[in-house]
């Protein structure tokens, strides 16, 4: 048991109401933290740009693509990716159309002098690359690195 | 916290036993919690694959190979690990009777038609290895992903 | 939840406000458990040693170097990394005095042949460097591998 069951645990004990809002958190894993999916785009490697965007579609697959968010975070050499003549580029287009996030890291692209009008439209920013991932983690979503 | 000890401690609300017994659970991680690694292989890469076993080995040898729970989950160019003519196919095959699960992706099987025939006979299978990652994950596994 | 947080809670359980409070907790992480960072070294491969460098600066940069425990584990190919004569040691020493810790698998030393003298003298120790991850990932550490 964690510090935020316990102290559920504690709230329940003085209040019944209070208890049917926690019951659910406290049981297992809420639904819908089951399907949040952040994958880490890190390679200079149009393979492994390609292996991301079929992991973040099977997600999409299994679970439904309504039902799931899935960022992808690139950077590093993984972030020519995102550029408006990468390889992958329609991929991604679709993969955003699909509902999956794609964000660029802001520090990378000024390390490479990449602009955003050097990146694919459909492209999101982040400050960090590495900052949204922690991010995503401590918020409790799945971390992928294909 | 599971269901069973969740109805405990609301039995328990109110009481000094209580409070004493969630203290020590409230102070760490409960040791069970610290043993479960989900380890991922998704590169076409005998050394990788080798990794992955040695990892899995060393784990069960610092933590008691009864003591932690692993699975090896292989997806993508990382399949070929568990063909039945694998290069590591006799270090799978122990690693299994060891204690460690050896989870096969039947999405990447079907993209690569590759049959439970041409597998090796110690593999299990699960419908998305990037979900079953997604589900370990949310349930507490630790994440290794050589 | 901190020790302060949580004496907090104690005084505001059955209260209306401690529900309000409980809300929060629930829905997002603390401030403070988002600055840990375990990073992963596993490849013999120097262009991944600077990037695990740079993401350790990247972080210390976005978050502020007091306010983010950071944690470099080599392992494997890795190992190479945290020798003294390793091309990025001099990288790894600026790494260690800013406040980044950078630990080597005794694991891979020993089956490398490798004693602490031949080692970076900045380098900290732990007997397996995936039950190293395996337990910061259990404490809430965040989980990288450039």
């Amino acid at each position: 048991m964690n510090r935020r069951t316990y102290a559920l645990a504690l709230a329940l004990a003085g209040s019944t109401l209070f208890a049917t809002g926690c019951a659910n958190m406290a049981s297992g894993q809420p639904a819908a933290a089951a399907s949040r999916l952040v994958i880490q785009v890190s390679d200079g490697d149009a393979a492994k740009w390609n292996l991301a965007l079929n992991n973040a579609k099977n997600a999409q697959k299994e679970i439904g693509a309504d039902k799931v968010n899935i960022e992808i975070v690139a950077f590093g050499p993984g972030i020519d990716m995102l550029t408006s003549d990468s390889s992958v580029a329609d991929r991604v287009s679709a993969a955003v159309k699909s509902g999956v996030h794609v964000s660029a890291c802001e520090n990378t692209m000024a390390a490479q002098k990449l602009a955003k009008a050097d990146m694919n439209p459909s492209t999101g920013y982040v400050p960090s690359g590495v900052v949204e991932i922690m991010r995503r983690e401590q918020q409790g979503w799945s971390y992928l690195r294909p």
